[in-house]
């Protein structure tokens, strides 16, 4: 215990293979045992008080360096308390974030050849590894053969986050538009999303210099499932050009965040073709569920888009991070994020093989530097296959499809829309309340404060149409039937609470 | 060997911690095995042939799931072959980019436990070791504590790259100026650096909407070290302003990538606080010196900057990726990045301890989603110590010193620059050649080629004023003396051949 003496901090070489085994090990038991106990710990972190890590740390460094087992002796005693549970089978907030042995198997491996495949030369293989698994998905989830390397054109990359797919796609759309009308223009671009659209393409549009006031949001309704309508979009962009505004960008969501809606790609597609707009497809969670064949219809019309994004980091199997980006012109990605400063430059290659036909992925994303992601999305790819993937979504389906009947079946609750892919949508009914609207929202923002103060679930609200609602997003990575059954009975027997609450006052 | 059933591949559920286990192990022993062979493989991919690794891969995913050995044996035989080799004791190109036993013990556990600090009540404990490790970094470099949020105001943030930290700090600069302009200004704003400047503060000029036409490139000398002078800067920002536009942005940069030139730090801060403009330092690189005292002063003026930035991911034994971005005044970064949709807000948690006193680090940075970087560079200092991160530093600037000594004493060499940090720019003198400087380029760059081709280092090359020249930067973690001794001889070998070719033709 206690400080090494700078020698022995620094006495094996930081990449000595004894020491980098003794210490992964470490590392690998503390994970098995935290897999083992996860379903332990309060999912939400039990300690809500802000600063209490830091009061528990010192003020700085340390100055000697300090054993593996000392860490992780930290990490358990003060780390642990304050996270909440992602991987818990019980957490069903926001969107699942799986893990797995294979994503964390790869994870490893990116992290511990740490090569940087920014420039083709740089790593080829990690860039063709990339361009391969790319192509793999796109036709494992039955994209049009336009996205894909092998099927001419097109092509992907793997990003961190659909934001960043967002920035460059957003980039590209603009730079494409801008070259014709010239710089000043960009004050006249406008880009259209839905009120179910994630709130990244909104920062996106920020971010890439579009006036906050340009971004679009146009409502949706009940009646058309919270998809967008393809009418209302084009109402929009032809008020917008006769205004003299320039349509720039449309952003169709198949799995919306709020409610899992879907929006009409055909349809929107057709839209954006007329005007000459960039259209995205984000398919960031419920992409995952198109390895089934049975979903990929909500992908129908994907060949009008410029381009489309899915990531594997949610409901994939795959660790933290990954995003696929795949366009149908890479070089309206490229001509927006190239660089060819002189100190990246190949020298004595392109003497032997002519111009590369290959790729340098820093023009195809923000940054320069990257990771080797695609040894993750590969190795979770063999190990899992196609058919293990199916077998996961198919799983959390199905249970998500048991608690829509079991919400139908309970009278004290209902579903505000029908569940899509596996995200049930649900609230205790205002009939419980006296057909009050607002008592419901407060009744059922009570019960969701009760469940997760239980530590026993996670789960996140969403409103629509003045509607607070509860959501249940199943995807775990150990989510099972058995855990979705038992936040059913932790719900029915907290609704008894908060309804009697509710009578009484 | 051979493919998995269905039900084997998906038998274990994906989090069983035995699998976990088990697959952790295989991969680790694969890694030590990697580090005890790195430095046999030829640096530089030996095989350069574009579309290699896509010709030896089936064209889809497997149907069925495989054993991690049979993936594991795959990555042995078809992928490592056609990788650079970043960790490599005699890779000496680019910059490093370093991995550690504690590094990968840290990426193990931020993927291991693939929580996602996004928002600080989405695992509070990670956002605050986050707030806890970048204000002990900023310690540990001397920073201005206005940089710290102990010291009061700043605040600090774990990003991918430079390029995400300069697009998020461009655009903060932005918004600040367009929100008392209004936005149609966007295509009067400027941003300046040196013509030494990374290219991805160009990019991320671009990318938040100024105009390419708006970005000024001030040319550096040899009298200045190739440093940017605050002279010229004022000059440019005056004539432009005179013009009627609006001087937005300086980027000074502390060991800029081509020869690790030094920016005047104070005095472009006096030129960037006199013109209201937004001062970036980017200390990427040759930041991870200052922990030693001896390289601090180099940051002198860094309290006249709004933000610093330096990537532990380079010479810090964080394996990829980490950038830590430091802001004097949050509030200008988080007004150009926050969102604050329904399905983000927190139930049940403001209720007890008011509006927290917390970081929702989404409003940090480009993306919502978020890893657990934190967790990495924390191990990395709590298993090294600042003491042996200074020896770390130390150990490669006196490899660096004692290389430079060799090329002065060689009289076919010169040094172009004098060597800074752990960098050395030196080449074949053009008074071998007959003083031909065309010749002595000719020579320099068939030099590289033959030592990059020889598979025994890779070095990649600069031109600074006409002169092609090599760069040998040290700071691999596995590096050595021994190694830049081993390469020196190369050199020194392969100068001899290739001079002979030089005076037959």
């Amino acid at each position: 215990m206690g400080s090494l003496s700078i020698d022995a901090a620094m006495q094996q070489p930081p990449l000595d293979p004894e020491a980098l085994a003794s210490e992964s090990t470490a590392v690998m038991n503390f994970l098995a045992e935290y897999y083992r106990d996860v379903d332990k710990y309060p999912v939400r972190a039990a300690n809500l008080e802000p600063g209490r890590l830091r009061a528990l740390l010192p003020e700085a460094a340390p100055e000697l360096g300090e054993p593996m087992e000392a860490v992780l002796e930290d990490v358990r005693r003060d780390i642990l308390p304050g996270l909440t549970h992602w991987q818990s089978p019980r957490f069903f907030a926001y969107f699942p974030l799986n893990a797995s042995a294979a994503g964390l198997a790869g994870e490893m491996l990116s992290a511990g050849l740490n090569v940087v495949p920014f420039l083709w030369a740089a790593s080829p293989a990690a860039a063709e590894l990339e361009a391969v698994v790319v192509d793999w998905m796109a036709q494992l989830f039955g994209l049009p053969r336009r996205f894909t390397f092998s099927g001419g054109g097109g092509g992907g990359v793997l990003q961190g986050s659909t934001c960043e797919a967002a920035v460059c796609t957003l980039a590209a759309a603009r730079d494409r538009q801008l070259a014709r009308l010239g710089h000043e223009a960009i004050a006249r671009l406008v880009v259209y999303s839905s009120d179910q659209t994630h709130a990244t393409f909104q920062k996106g549009a920020r971010l890439v210099g579009i006036p906050p006031s340009n971004f679009r949001v146009i409502p949706t309704s009940a009646a058309s499932g919270y998809g967008l309508a393809a009418a209302a979009v084009r109402e929009a962009v032809e008020r917008d050009a006769a205004a003299g505004l320039v349509p720039l960008y449309l952003c169709a969501t198949v799995g919306t965040t709020g409610l899992c809606a879907v929006d009409p790609v055909r349809e929107l597609g057709e839209v954006a073709r007329a005007h000459g707009m960039w259209m995205h497809v984000d398919a960031a969670f419920a992409g995952s569920a198109a390895v089934c064949p049975e979903f990929q219809g909500y992908l129908d019309g994907a060949e009008l888009a410029d381009s489309v994004s899915m990531n594997p980091h949610k409901w994939f199997l795959t660790n933290m991070d990954c995003c696929c980006l795949w366009v149908a012109e890479p070089r309206a990605l490229i001509s927006a994020l190239s660089t060819d400063p002189e100190y990246l430059k190949n020298v004595g290659i392109d003497d032997s093989t002519g111009k590369p036909a290959a790729i340098d992925y820093k023009d195809w994303q923000i940054s320069m530097t990257r990771r080797f992601r695609a040894i993750k999305l590969w190795v979770v790819l063999r190990r899992y296959g196609a058919a293990g993937m199916r077998a996961h979504i198919r799983r959390h389906v199905a249970a998500a499809q048991w608690f829509e009947q079991a919400v139908e079946a309970d009278e004290r609750f209902e579903m505000v829309v029908p569940s899509r892919f596996s995200l049930v949508c649900f609230r205790m009914a205002p009939r419980c309340v006296h057909d009050h609207d607002a008592a419901a929202n407060r009744a059922n923002r009570d019960l969701l404060a009760a469940v997760n103060a239980s530590g026993q679930a996670f789960m996140t609200h969403f409103v629509v149409d003045g509607k607070f609602l509860l959501r249940l997003a199943v995807g775990g990575a150990s989510t099972e039937l058995q855990h979705v059954k038992e936040v059913w009975e932790l719900l029915q027997s907290m609704a008894d609470q908060v309804l009697q609450r509710y009578h009484q006052t």
